[in-house]
């Protein structure tokens, strides 16, 4: 670990953290920013991350030490005051533990399907593009033993800043792959044996009547909209049971609802 | 229904509405700001509250007409530019749906459990102090019948404007009582038949081993500290099975599957 001090919020060497409030470094070879210390500890066990720097202010450093005894050993350690630190992200950074990380390489549907077990649990997103959901629905994923999810074209990428933060840095733990269609990821799931349902509040079954099968796919639309009906016409659907009056579900606690019931 | 165009953003008529991202009502009297159309449908159908005014976007009046129906008649609807809007709101409002409404009075634990039926769903909450948290567990109580939500006196208000919008509105609509220690509140639902249930990632029973007793009163504490123990050590636990490795759940997570599996 090497500690270095920055005085000067220009210096080129914390680029990668200036005015990290108001963009976010996804979209650039799978840069992304980590924050926090549960963040960073599941980013220096993660196999699919590499860090590539921390930056820390200097009165975090000594009760991060633990957490950097597990980082590799020439990660740079950037260390700096509050007035320096607050300066480079553009805010006020009252915890001021962050570090930038990078994808070892994208992930395909196919590389993903490949390295799954035989009893398997996917996760699909469709459209799902707020971040607060994506982040909190991948914390379901790892809290239920999902083995990876995979989100269409139209859902946020799950390494943006507040998805990892809202995931507890599950967003680093749980395999994803991010492209393609609802129907294209459809037809790669059915093609490797995958039971697939649609959640939605007019689905055929009540989850509780149906049977775990070896390999699930659950997918899950965006509130509002719900999922795409070549989505629905297409495979099996399920619902959860409601109240009546107050038919009005997050779809994170709907996912937190289905994967319990269905993990294991 | 009396539409009163407002020009100049200090008209003394839309002061409850000034810089409302910086600060709130709650506290005051009961009174609260409420955002969003349908939001605004569930405030001028609740018993328990009454709307005192509402301002709105000048190209958003015609889309709210059916929702000011069923507003009282002699409520006052203050319409406004975009730029005068955003001067009264303090940032840019993008939906310009806004309403002012104020409870007709505070319940007590007392009186929430008198009107309560003698087979009932009741949410207790101590320590959450997380807008968003209280926000979302309410449209989970609301989704899965939970009769009353019961906060201790470290919970934030449910009518903060970040929790009611959450809520999408249930903030609105299921009876709460916030105030008392925990143990104030046990007590009392010990003495009403409550059969309780403190929820702990230690927990003696999976959920799922337990059967819906008529009256059931389930805790859920803030993540990080949990319950305290003067709860834990006082009422049986249950617990809600998660993977190996990852034993983080968010606590709106945890009363979403909680509620669902034990209402009705």
């Amino acid at each position: 670990m090497q500690t270095i001090p920055i005085d000067d919020p220009a210096d080129p060497r914390v680029a990668a953290y200036l005015n990290i409030r108001e963009r976010d470094l996804t979209g650039r070879e799978g840069r992304f920013i980590a924050e926090g210390k549960v963040v960073l500890n599941v980013l220096f066990s993660a196999r699919r991350f590499v860090p590539e720097s921390v930056l820390v202010l200097e009165n975090r450093l000594a009760g991060l030490a633990e957490t950097l005894s597990s980082a590799p050993d020439d990660l740079p350690v950037y260390v700096a005051s509050a007035e320096v630190i607050d300066a480079i992200a553009g805010f006020h950074m009252h915890r001021g533990i962050l570090a930038i990380g990078q994808r070892r390489h994208a992930e395909s549907i196919e590389s993903i399907l490949q390295a799954l077990p035989s009893r398997a649990l996917v996760m699909v997103l469709v459209g799902i593009a707020n971040h607060d959901n994506v982040g909190s629905m991948f914390r379901n994923a790892a809290a239920f033993g999902c083995d990876a999810v995979l989100l269409d074209e139209t859902s946020c990428d799950p390494l943006y800043r507040k998805s990892i933060r809202v995931s507890v840095g599950a967003a680093l733990k749980v395999p994803f792959a991010l492209g393609g269609t609802g129907l294209e990821i459809a037809t790669a799931l059915e093609a490797t044996g995958f039971t697939q349902l649609a959640l939605s509040p007019a689905g055929e079954k009540d989850i509780t009547e149906i049977t775990r099968p070896d390999r699930l796919a659950l997918y899950f639309g965006a509130e509002g909209p719900g999922l795409p009906h070549t989505i629905l016409d297409r495979i099996d659907t399920a619902r959860i049971r409601m109240a009546p009056g107050f038919d009005s579900l997050n779809v994170s606690a709907a996912s937190a609802i289905t994967l319990h019931h269905f993990m294991g």
